[in-house]
């Protein structure tokens, strides 16, 4: 690889696979760092009853990453309908298989299946720590658990005013070395507050990333999320990302310009769900470049598109 | 492939592992023929919560044949510990998710199976159709269940005067071909009424083998079964072999002449499993060729030694 190609993406979610799932596609070194906030559906129950790290978010990764063919893919992200299994997703079964095999060895469980998986690039847990997600609300309510933020049980329409881990978490060796040797740092796109700041909670991680040389990207939502970005534009996306990142630290923040048809708008209305809006004035104190492009996916569903996003990273990365 | 290199092997549950996991490294093409009247542990309960077939004897054959490294057939015999998943056997678990995906097709889930195991050969149902093995036993009374059987809830000193299987069952048409095309049959090892026979019961199956112009030999087990071949000589399991396949089929019977050592045989008494005795008066009327040979694997279990028994069927095929 020439220097200038080592890319890290930071995120969770489902968010993260849109760009990995484009940029394994160019000629560079990728290592996804994924959170390890996910406590919900059968990451939950896997990680309760087995006590290991969620896989989750480092399954979706992965599945972006891979050269496979569809059918393993498939398989990865089924959802058994029944019975004991009811719930579980088969490449959550499969991961907490191997790290049982492993002796709980976490990475290494996520290695043999990122060979099996035939992927390109590396999927890095950010931190090793077991922890849990908490989020303290404009009323000082604080609720506990990622997917408890994430599909809320608590009143929708309060703010979250701080996101913390409990108890708190060290950065992974591995992710640390992966920031500081990076050329470029992709942060997002993905839900605020349950997959891209968690990954921002871990102790040492904004550390890390201000001290690395790499150029930094932030890709910034689509679409507000109810119960966690009500009435957000594409400024208070930006601000809280600054907020636990730390100020000027950021080269580049990549909106999308392009608003979805008025029909699907609405559909999204109902659950309250809205575009994200940019107010060029709002930036004005920013240093870092804004880039603004359309990066959305054809069809009924509102997502970023994978190849478009991924041709604009590259093209940064070269520029 | 030369011809006089296909070889089919029948059988089930663990007996058929050393068959297969020794055959597989000569030149032959090998299909692998399983019951599908397993019913218990994972199996059983994925056999009824999904309505798929039973996929244990299934994932035993395609491990065996396989070539991928160890941790991916490690992987496929793990099972789980804990919570939800407890007991479920990984292997069964990925074979019932890719069975859902192919939308039931049991044979596509094998095949994709088999390709990311890489295995050598075919794996084939002996039946497409969902049926229960049942026992009638001396008493008269009826067991039903292959895992009632194999593991007795009867009085273990009662003889199985018959098995059968309810409703009946077609031969699949797939299993049908291949021992057509055979030029070799292995029948066995393995449990004689419950891995073995319950092939036999399958109609079409005894007069498919006779029919086939392939030479046909029966692998002996080397010890009794408590519950299921209490007091077996040699002399028994051919007999029962022959009473569901038909009398002058077989080419050649196979048996180990090898005694385990008395420490080990000891062990095994206490558990009510003997030694299988070879007396050469009860074989005076059979027409097929005894081999003897010493067919023990070293270690403090009895079983068979897959490279022996590969050496040994290989050389019969050649000779």
């Amino acid at each position: 690889m020439k220097r200038g190609s080592k890319v890290v993406v930071i995120g969770g979610g489902t968010g993260i696979f849109s760009v990995l799932s484009g940029l394994k596609n160019y000629p560079l070194e990728i290592t996804a760092i994924v959170s390890m906030a996910d406590d919900g559906g059968s990451t939950g129950i896997l990680r309760e009853e087995f006590g290991i790290l969620p896989p989750g978010d480092v399954r979706r990764a992965l599945v972006a990453l891979s050269f496979e063919e569809e059918l393993l893919c498939r398989l990865f992200n089924y959802r058994f309908e029944r019975g004991d299994l009811k719930g579980h997703n088969f490449g959550n079964i499969f991961i907490t298989a191997l790290c049982k095999i492993f002796n709980d060895d976490f990475e290494k469980a996520i290695e043999a299946t990122g060979k099996i998986l035939n992927i390109k690039g590396k999927v890095i847990p950010v931190t090793l720590d077991k922890a849990r997600l908490c989020a303290r609300l404009e009323n000082g309510k604080v609720i506990v658990g990622e997917t408890n933020i994430d599909i809320p049980k608590h009143n929708p329409e309060l703010k979250i005013k701080k996101v913390f881990l409990r108890p708190k978490c060290k950065i992974n060796p591995r992710a640390k070395k992966a920031i500081l040797d990076a050329d470029f740092i992709v942060i997002g796109p993905g839900d605020l507050y349950t997959s891209i700041i968690p990954n921002l909670l871990v102790e040492g991680v904004p550390e890390v990333i201000k001290k690395s040389k790499a150029r930094k990207v932030y890709i910034c939502n689509l679409m507000t999320k109810y119960g966690e970005t009500n009435g957000f534009g594409a400024i208070d996306f930006v601000n809280e990302i600054e907020n636990y990142l730390g100020k000027n630290i950021l080269d580049f923040v990549i909106l999308n310009k392009k608003r979805p048809p008025e029909k699907i708008l609405k559909k999204y209305g109902k659950k309250k769900v809205f575009f994200v809006e940019y107010r060029k004035e709002d930036f004005k104190d920013k240093r870092f470049k804004i880039i603004k492009e359309n990066l959305l996916r054809r069809g009924e569903l509102i997502r970023h598109d994978s190849k478009k996003i991924a041709k604009l990273i590259f093209n940064l990365i070269k520029s």
